[in-house]
Formats: structure tokens, C-alpha cells, sequence
């Protein structure tokens, strides 16, 4: 499987689900008079459908920097990748959940698993490069690597954290959750750079080429 | 992120939202006696559909000129495409209301709203460009800003106009809507070109290559 | 705007229309004693499905054969393509009044009006080309530009035909429609070739270049 | 028609049908206190969703597989590859069956039929290839070309068998399927390489170029 194939396929089902999303703020059939009330009733959905939208879009940017450490793809990384699309398509079951039932446990609790079991498709994956670092590229280097590891341990014990919190204070989970959601996107577009057109590479190593080197040579993940 | 990945996704998005509309055609269960009725009945939801279909076509065509003026993505003008693509991918739900509630105000400020919000990408993209100039390319030059920026300045005030006119006259409202819309698909035709292969390029000085210049170099936009 | 964008939004369009379809074969709520019977009453439903499927599937193929005639696109060309795109993504509603009044004569008629406006768009490229034959490859050969434009009136005057017979006998002139639509389909399997790589490109002249030539020099079809 | 191009139209019929599964998860209007029970009357919807996203990328992988064997596509193998789409496509109606009646033996039956008629394409394509050496590909060896003909005589007997078993025990033939679905998954993984870089492509002979040969040279699979 080549990587760009794979990387044309994810974008493709990241394109399709953030445009269904929509397909699930239905309006009851009311009479013209009582349209507004109802569109202020759905303020809840457009909400939860705005949010879901923001961070499906967040994920596709964090999918293209992610396959930028990766060289090559193998079985496992494919279907780590497919397990991961399965759960970015099921974002607009829970999304539909939050509108229809808005400040309630049982719907934060579904989308904060939703976004948990998301987020480990990122630990999952880095894990497996350790195992099989010549599929890593040599811009994965150990600091970035620890880095990297650090990053989504933090955030999923905060989703997970977020998803105890929903049992007691679901309208307060909800929110840290959205202020999660803003902070992911200002840093995704702090790591795109702004104002400078650096593609979503990471940091590598002064004198290390930026191009993406052959395969071949010592990778830098295992030489540690 | 490379510009061109990120137009691929873009292009993705408009087609599916563009071919989703037609699922919010429903018809109610009748009998066959009825049929004729019913779809009469569902005359003014073909007639959004169409408008919204050609709309986003139109979007489309304006996207793909508007990068034209880019070299380089950075994380702002990323995230400023995924809100525009989230205000498209919004659209069939106002297109539902125009055609469930035809010539009421509700729906006309709703989609006239929609309208101008996406509409505002375009400017926010420009003045952006004002100050991160190293973004753009060559062919955005002095001239050729202030003339889009006033163009987007007097569409977007029709627009405003416009919604506050459907508070009164709906219908009239509509119909300017439709009106201004048919203005622009013309446009972006004679744009396009006609009967020439031109590409969708904005008008460069004589003498200026066409060929997309090295991000390298003086760039006109600043230097004025 | 690049042909080969152009040609990758169409495909697009076709891709998704072709895959929504089967969201119109809604099953009512019934019990598992009754499923049996509700899945016979689908039967209509599930033909018109395939009929579409398959029709939209050539009109695919038969987009990707249209453009080989073609070098580059103008603003015309490209309105057209997205008014083609727009009946073609408008097929799921009349597929599905197929599918809910089977045998009668308004989804017939319906069904029949989509396929022919389709249709149509074909023989106004063509008839645009001979207005703008500087956008013309130089494939389209005067014989085979009449050739091509015999072919489209032929076929759409059998669509009309069939509509009005669909008012005196729907049933025979949906069988008309679906033989149309396998004839149709044999005859582009064999314009694609059978057992050989031909790609799908028009008969040219002996010695004529198979490939694509630069958009300079005599065009064929207006030295006529 | 560009064998890539197929491939690309095909891959976005992947994509939109994986993605597309989700809408058919319908939660009916419940007040929130009957939220939890819906949500756990939802699971066999669920689990069936998430079977089915696995199977079609499944397929999906398998297609991939499939094209490495051919050079060029005729007019036959266009056609095949668009009704095995529809087969794909068709498949969120039978995965809606399996989650709304769960256990019962009609919808395991449609579903297995579904996944026997996507499979018998591989079979037919095989099989043509052998009346149609020229576009197959140097690869596919007779050793091979025996080998992956029986791969699917053994599938496709075992899907036909438990089809039949499903009229006496469906719990256990969907039981089957599943088991059936993940061996398979596991089998492309290992297809695809573990821990290597190496593409999907079939095993080569010793000594023979990797890389795809020219359409000329004498066709192994014929010189048998």
C-alpha cells in the first residue's frame, strides 16, 4: 500500500464525515409560526455540529502531521489507520446525541469516549514505530518521539479526566471539553506556523535535511 | 500542509455537500392520486435545491481563484478554509428551510446570513494577506487587491441590504438573492474566460510570467 | 481552471451520488414476521437502485469519453459541466419515486426528463465546441463530430418517444428505459474496447497521434 | 480509461459508503431516561456497523491487491469493477437489516449473499484475465493466478455454506462471518507485510522486476 494512497483514502472519509454532520441537524416539521422556537431548540445541535466539525478538521491536520514521521506502511499501520477512520466516522452518532440531549451525562460520556479512543490511534501508532522503525521516518527522532508520547498521555488522562467529570458536572465537561477542542486548533496552527508557509513537518535537527530521506541508512529511533 | 492537499480536501468537501442537497428533497408518503399535488408542493425545494446547487458551484469556481493568489498555507489560513468550509457544508440546512417555509422571512435571513459569512472568507483571506504577504503570490498585486477587496466589500453589503430587506419583503428578498447569484455564475464565467483556455487567473501586469513565481523575491503586495 | 480539475470534482460528484442512492431504500418499521413480505414490496425500490447505479456508472464513463475531445476549459464549458453535474446528483429523487409507485406514469415521466436533460448536455458541448474550436482536441474530427452529434439526437428522440409513451404505458416504457440503459452500456464497454488497453479515446484518422497534442496548430474541426 | 483513474474513482466509492454506514444508526425520539436502554438496543446496530466498516475496507485493501495484477482495463473489466461498486455500495441496507433484527435468519442470509456476489468479482476478473492475458499483468504468474483461484473457490463455498446454515442457526453464521472477517483482515495484513515496507504487491519470482513491466513481452499467464 503506498503511503499517499493511504493518505488520499483518509482524507477522502475525513472530507465525507464533516460534511454529513449536517445530514443530522433535523428539524421537526412545526408550522412557520413555531420556527423560531424550534430553531432556538436546535441551538444545541448546530452547537454540538459546529464543534464535531472543528475537530474533525483538527484531526485531519493532526493525521497529515502524524503521517509525516511514517516512511513506509505496512499491515498494521494500515489498519491501525482504518480502526481510526472507523472512529472519526462514527463522530456524528455522538454529535447527534449532544444536540438531542444537551447538558446530560450520558452524551458527554459517548463523545468523550469517542474522542479518547481517537486520540489512542496517535499513541497507538508511534508505539508501533518504536517496534518497527524502519517504517519511521528519520524526522522521528528520540526527543521528538518522547515529546510526541508525553503529548498524548497528557491529553487522553485530560479526556479521561473530562469523562469522569461528566458523571457529576456534565454541562462543566462539555465546556472543557470545547476549550480542549479551541486549544488543539490554535496549537495545530501555532505547529503549521503562521505567517511562514513551513509545511506541518516537525522540528528536526539543525543540519538534518528536510527532505524526506530514503529509506535506507540508520534510523535515529532505534539507534538510541 | 501543502497548498495543493489542502485544495484537494476543499474540493472534496464542496462535492459532497454539493451532491448531499438533493437528500433533503422529502416527500411526503402519499398515494399515487396525490403525487401530483406533492410535487407541486415540493416545487419550492427543487427551486432551493437548484439555486443552492449552482451556488456552491460558483463557490467552488471563487475558491479555486482565490487560491490562485496563494503560494503558501500556514495554520491561519488553514483553519480560515475550515471555517469556510464549515459555513458550505452548513448550507443545506438553511436550503431545507427556503424550501420547506417558501416566502417567509425566516428562512431568506437564515440563508442570506449563511451567504454572507462565507462570503466573508474571501475578505478575511485577502486582509490576511495584507500581513503575511510572504504567503502570496506575485499576481496578487496592489491593483489587483484593492479591486477584490472592493468587490467583496459591495457584495457583501448587497448581502447585509438584502437580509434586512427579507424582514419586509421576503419574496423580493429571494428574489435578488437568486438574481445576484445568477450575476456571479456569469461572472465567474467571463472570469474563467471565454471561448480562451485561460486559466482561472487573475489579470497580471504585462510581461509578469504566469508561472508561479519561487516564494523567493520581492513581493509586490507589501512593497507598495 | 485545469481540465484535469475539473475532470476530478466531476468524478467526484459521480462517485458520491452513485454511493447516496442506497440511503433512499428506507425499510418502514415493521416485524421480523412481517419483513419477508416488506422486502418483496422493496423489489421496485432495489431495480431502480441498480438501474440508476448502472446508468449513472455510464454516464461516467461516457463524461470521461466526452473529454478526451476536449484541451481546455472555458467559463461555458464549465457552467455546463456544473449544470450536468447538477441533473446527474438530482437522480436519487426521481430513482426513488421509481421505486415507491412503481408502474405508474408520473415517476416514468420524471425519471425520463432527468435521463434526456442529462443528455442534452452532451450535444451542447459538442455544439459549443463548434463555436469554440480552439477548446476542441483535434481528436474531434469533423466525420466524427457529425458522427457523435447523429448519435445524441438519435438517442434523445428515443428518450422523448419513450416519454410520451410512458402516459399510455409506463411499464413498457420503463422496460424501453432499462433496455436503453443496457444497450448503452455494452456499447460503451465496446468503445473502451474489449480485450485490449485502448484507452478511451474516439477513432482517430490513420497516422493521426494518439497522443494529446499542444493546443497550437490547425484545428480539425473548424478548417471544415 | 486510465487503469489510476478507475482506481481513484473507485477508492472515493469506498470512501463515501464507509462513512455513509453511520446514517443508518437511527436512535428513535426517547426522553433521556430511556436514553440508556435505546443506546443498548443500538448495540447489534453497532456491532453490525462496525463489522461492515471493517469488511469494506476489507474489500477496499483487497481491491488495491486486486489491480496490482492487471496493466491495462477494458471495456469487461470497467463494467465489472462498477457492478462489484454496487455490490459495495449496497451494503449499508443489509447492515441496517442485521441491527434491526438481530438473530433472526433473513437479514444474515442478505448480508451473506451481499459479501458472496462482492467476492465472486475477484473470481470473475480472474477469470477474464486468463481470456485476456494482455492486460494482466507479468505478475500474476500461473502459480499465482492458481493459487488466488482457489483462495476465492474456498471463501466463496464457505460464505455459500454459511448461507445455508443461517436458516438453522443464525447466530452462529453470523458468529462465522465475523470470525471470517477478522481471519481475512489479518490475512491482507500479513499480505501487505509486517514490520516491512514491502507494497501489496503478490509474490514475484526471484530475479523478476518489481517495478510494473511494459505492456510488451510475452504475458506468463498465457505461455502456460
Amino acid at each position: 500500500m503506498d503511503k499517499r494512497r493511504l493518505e488520499a483514502f483518509s482524507d477522502g472519509v475525513f472530507a465525507i464525515v464533516i460534511t454529513l454532520l449536517v445530514l443530522e441537524l433535523r428539524l421537526p416539521a412545526v408550522t412557520y409560526d413555531a420556527l423560531g422556537r424550534s430553531l432556538l431548540q436546535l441551538l444545541p445541535a448546530i452547537s454540538a455540529y459546529a464543534l464535531s466539525f472543528l475537530l474533525i478538521g483538527m484531526y485531519w491536520v493532526y493525521h497529515h502531521h502524524a503521517y509525516t514521521f511514517i516512511d513506509g506502511v505496512d499491515g498494521v499501520l494500515l489498519w491501525l489507520n482504518i480502526v481510526f477512520l472507523l472512529l472519526i466516522s462514527f463522530m456524528p452518532f455522538p454529535t447527534m446525541l449532544l444536540g438531542r440531549y444537551p447538558g446530560q451525562t450520558l452524551p458527554v460520556v459517548f463523545y468523550g469516549c469517542n474522542l479518547l479512543l481517537a486520540n489512542l490511534h496517535g499513541l497507538a501508532m508511534l508505539l508501533y514505530l518504536k517496534h518497527a522503525p524502519q517504517l519511521a521516518s528519520r524526522r522521528l527522532t528520540p526527543v521528538l518521539f518522547r515529546r510526541q508520547v508525553t503529548v498524548y498521555i497528557v491529553v487522553n488522562s485530560l479526556y479521561l479526566a473530562n469523562i469522569g467529570l461528566a458523571f457529576l458536572l456534565p454541562r462543566v465537561a462539555m465546556t472543557i471539553f470545547a476549550a480542549m477542542a479551541v486549544y488543539l486548533m490554535v496549537r495545530s496552527a501555532m505547529v503549521m506556523g503562521i505567517g511562514t508557509c513551513v509545511p506541518s513537518e516537525p522540528l528536526v535537527h539543525a543540519g538534518e535535511s528536510s527532505v524526506a530521506p530514503p529509506r535506507s541508512g540508520p534510523h535515529v529511533l532505534v539507534s538510541e
